[in-house]
C-alpha cells in the first residue's frame, strides 16, 4: 500500500473519525445536558480567586487570550449528558446530576490542563493551550483549583449521599491520574502489551466515563447494583471512546481533531493500534518493532526532525500489521459489554434507549 | 547600621530562628505524632501506581535518588501533632485523628511539590527537589496524585464524619491554592497591602494549620463549635508561623533554613516584612519603596545578577523601616488570638496544655 494513498479511505481499514453530524436524539441530549450544566459549572468557576477564574474561564472557551467573550468549541458534552442520564436512570429528575456533571467537567479539564503542560502541546481544540498563553505556574494552578472545586460540588448535598459521590470521586480521579503515569511511562518503554495498555485507558478514558455514568444515580440515592452496572457501562463506553480516539490519533484529520497529522506517533505515544500491532505475527509488525524500538532511544530533537513519510512509514506498517483493524474491532467489543452491562438492571426504558444512543454515538461502529 | 553586620543578631530586632532543640514535653508530642502517623502515611503512598510511589518516597526523603532507603528530615510534624491533639480535644483517643494527620500531610505535600517546580526551587531541606531530581512531569503527576488520595483516606469512615471532614478538606485545599496563586501574583505586583498579604498568608499556611487542628476533632464527632474553634486556634497559629517564617525567608540562617541567603527576596515575595515596611513613613521606607518598585520591571536574569550587597541593602532598609519588628510583633498577636480562641471551648486540662506548648514552639516569641 502506499503511504500517499488518501488515509481515512484505506481499503479494508475502518473510518475512524466521530460522525460531523449527529443524529437528531443525540443532539437534543447533549444540548439539554450544556444547558443543565453550563450555567452551574460557570458558577463554580466564578468561586476561584482572580487570576485564576480568568484562565479557567479561557481554557473553557468562554473568553478569548484577551478576555473578550467567544463562543469557542468547548466540547461535546458526553460526560455531562452521562451524569443526567445516569440521575434518570435511578428515578430522579435529571437537575439532580447537575453537581456531578459539573465535578465530572471539573475534573475532565483538570487533567486536561496538566496534560497539556506535561506532554507539551500547544493547542488544544484549535486554540493555544492555557501554559503556552498564561504560562506553566497558571496551567498548574488553575489544574489544581479546579480538582478542589471538583471535591468542593460534589459534597455539596446531604452527608449519606455526599460521602458515597465523593468516594467515587476520589478514586476515579487517582484512577485518572495513575493513566496519565502510565501513558508517559509507556513512551519511553520498548515495548508494552496489549493488556497494559488497555489497563492504562482503563484508568486514563475508563474511570472518568464509568464515574459521569453512576454519579448521578448515586446522587439520585441508587443502590449499589445500579450504581456499578451504570459504573461498567460507563468504564467500556470509555474503552470504546479511547479506542476511537487512538485511531484518531494516528489516522484522524487534522482539520477534524485539531492536532498536528500522525499526532501520537510524533508523541511516541504507545497507544492501542500500536501496541496491537507490535504484539502481531509477520514482517510488518517486525519491522515496525525494529522501528519503534529504534525511536525510543532518540531524543526529543531527534524525534522532531522526522519527516511526514516517516510517521507515514510507520501508521502504514501499524496498518499492515493489523493494529488498525483490531483497533476498530477492540472498539465494537468495549462497546458491546457497555450495553451488556445495563442488561442486568431496570431502567426506564427511555433512559435505556437514549443511554444506547449516547453510545452509538460515540463509537462509530464499522458496518 | 551596616549591611555587613551579622544579621541574626541585628541589635534590636527579635531572634527569627526556631530553637535548635525544642521543650521535651513537645519533643515527645512531635515523636508520639510521627511514630502513629508515618505508618499510615507510607502505607497510602504505598498505594500510588509505579514511578510514582517512588518518587513520592524520595520526596518524603524516605529514599534518595538512587532509591536507597535514607533517614533525611522529613519535616518537624506538627501538622500531624495538631490532628492528633484536635482528637483528644473531642474525648476521642488520637488514633482517631490519624486519617486527618495523613490527609494533612498529603495536601502539604501535594503543594510542596508543585510550589517547587512553579517557584523554580531546586533545593527542599537541604535536597534536589523532584522536579530537579525526576523531572516536572512527575513533580506535577504526583502532586495531584496525593492531592487525590487525601480525599481518599479522610473518607474512608462512616458517612456522617467523612462528609464533613471532607468538606473542611476541600475548602481548606481550595484556599492553600488561592494562596499560593495571590503569592505568586504579588511578586509582579509593585504594591501589596499588609491586609492583602495577611489574606494571603491566611490562605497559604492558616487554611491548612486551620485544617490539621480541627480534623481530628470532626473524625471523633465533635460539634461544630469545638471544631469552629480549633479550626481558629489553627489558623491563627498559622499565620503566627507564617510570620516567623518571613522573617526566616529574609535573614534567616542558610545552614538551618537550607535555603539561599535572603531567600524570599531573591525570589521577590511581598512577605510581611517587605509590606510592613512598604506601608510605613520615613525614608527607609520611601528608598525601599523606590528600589521594589523598580525591581519588579526587571527580568528574572537580570534580578538574578544581584550581588549580595544589593539584597542586604534591601533587607537593612526593611529593617530599618520597621517591616522586622512589626512582623515579630504580629506573630505574637496572632499567637495570642490563637490561644484566645481556645478559651470558648471545654477541653481536657492535658489536651489544652499541649496545643499551647505546640503553639510555644511554633511561634518562638521575642521577648
Amino acid at each position: 500500500m502506499n503511504p500517499a494513498a488518501p488515509r481515512p479511505e484505506a481499503p479494508g481499514a475502518p473510518e475512524p473519525s466521530r460522525p460531523a453530524r449527529p443524529p437528531h436524539a443525540v443532539v437534543e441530549l447533549l444540548e439539554r445536558s450544556r444547558a443543565l450544566t453550563t450555567p452551574a459549572l460557570r458558577a463554580a468557576v466564578g468561586r476561584l480567586a482572580p487570576p485564576m477564574d480568568t484562565v479557567a474561564a479561557y481554557h473553557f472557551g468562554w473568553i478569548d487570550a484577551q478576555g473578550r467573550p467567544t463562543d469557542a468549541d468547548s466540547g461535546k458534552a458526553v460526560r455531562p449528558a452521562l451524569a443526567l442520564l445516569s440521575a434518570e436512570a435511578a428515578g430522579a429528575a435529571p437537575e439532580v446530576g447537575v453537581p456531578g456533571a459539573v465535578a465530572v467537567e471539573l475534573v475532565h479539564n483538570f487533567s486536561l490542563l496538566h496534560d497539556d503542560l506535561m506532554d507539551g502541546d500547544e493547542q488544544r481544540r484549535h486554540r493555544d493551550t492555557v501554559w503556552k498563553v498564561h504560562g506553566p505556574a497558571q496551567a498548574i494552578l488553575v489544574g489544581d483549583a479546579l480538582f478542589a472545586l471538583a471535591s468542593e460540588i460534589i459534597l455539596d448535598g446531604d452527608d449519606a449521599h455526599a460521602a458515597r459521590a465523593a468516594r467515587r470521586l476520589a478514586a476515579a480521579s487517582r484512577q485518572l491520574i495513575d493513566g496519565q503515569a502510565q501513558d508517559i511511562a509507556f513512551e519511553h518503554r520498548e515495548r508494552v502489551t496489549v493488556a497494559e495498555c488497555l489497563a492504562m485507558e482503563g484508568n486514563k478514558t475508563g474511570a472518568l466515563l464509568a464515574f459521569a455514568a453512576s454519579i448521578g444515580a448515586v446522587l439520585g440515592g441508587a443502590d449499589d447494583a445500579l450504581a456499578d452496572a451504570l459504573d461498567a457501562y460507563g468504564r467500556h463506553l470509555g474503552l470504546a471512546f479511547q479506542a476511537v480516539d487512538d485511531l484518531l490519533g494516528i489516522w484522524g484529520d487534522p482539520r477534524s481533531t485539531g492536532k498536528l497529522t500522525w499526532s501520537d506517533l510524533r508523541q511516541r505515544k504507545k497507544s492501542l493500534p500500536v501496541v496491537a500491532a507490535m504484539a502481531a505475527e509477520g514482517p510488518a509488525a517486525a519491522r515496525l518493532t525494529a522501528l519503534l524500538t529504534a525511536d525510543v532511544k532518540k531524543s526529543r530533537e531527534e524525534f522532531e526532525d522526522f519527516d511526514e513519510a516517516e510517521f507515514a512509514a510507520r501508521a502504514e506498517l501499524i496498518d499492515e500489521a493489523g493494529g488498525r483493524r483490531w483497533t476498530a474491532d477492540e472498539a465494537r467489543r468495549q462497546y458491546d459489554i457497555a450495553i451488556d452491562a445495563l442488561e442486568s438492571v431496570t431502567l426506564p426504558a427511555a433512559t435505556r434507549r437514549r443511554l444506547t444512543e449516547l453510545a452509538d454515538f460515540v463509537v462509530v461502529r464499522s458496518k
